[in-house]
């Protein structure tokens, strides 16, 4: 039976896009405002907010607005989570190609 | 100007999805056949077959034909680009963070 993984699916949706994925690496820098995000971009900030809505729904990240100004913050331990899920798989094949490598020697 | 990444957009959509991760999952316990891939899924061999076309054009997966049967490979490099490029972003805030703690206990 498939178990299902809404949140990774949302997580990797999120970032399969290059406009977003500069979104979260303008964020690592530190807590970034709407207009610093959608600087170095030319699209509308209607765009760049629909870009943001993915991200937010995705968990990545994580928005407050105080007064006008809205701040949006990366939310690392969701990076952890992908990052962990395709270092597993990753580790899971070389430790079976390390298997089939020491039976080839032995045999 | 944003740089393009058009193999990580297909990587991290081609893992936005449960059963082409369940896929993955599969073969990193060792190389399968089309029909090993399907057995799990209540799905057509179509369907299963256009999920496999995702990962291959990815990169993510290398299938190679013998005779009547297709054997499908994990590619770790390709998970390996992905895995590096969230851990890149997630450490690169954490170092940020680090330094703002500081900041904060010299004040």
């Amino acid at each position: 039976m498939l178990k299902q993984s809404p949140s990774l699916d949302l997580v990797f949706q999120a970032l399969a896009d290059p406009t977003r994925r500069a979104m979260v690496e303008r964020m690592t820098k530190g807590p970034a405002s709407v207009s610093d995000l959608a600087r170095p971009f030319a699209m509308t900030l209607a765009a760049v907010m629909q870009h943001l809505k993915v991200l937010e729904e995705s968990g990545l990240v994580r928005t407050q607005k105080e007064g006008r100004v809205r701040t949006c913050t990366i939310e690392p331990d969701v990076l952890r989570t992908a990052e962990d899920w395709i270092a597993d798989r990753r580790t899971s094949w070389e430790t079976k190609l390390d298997r089939l490598g020491a039976l080839l020697d032995e045999s």
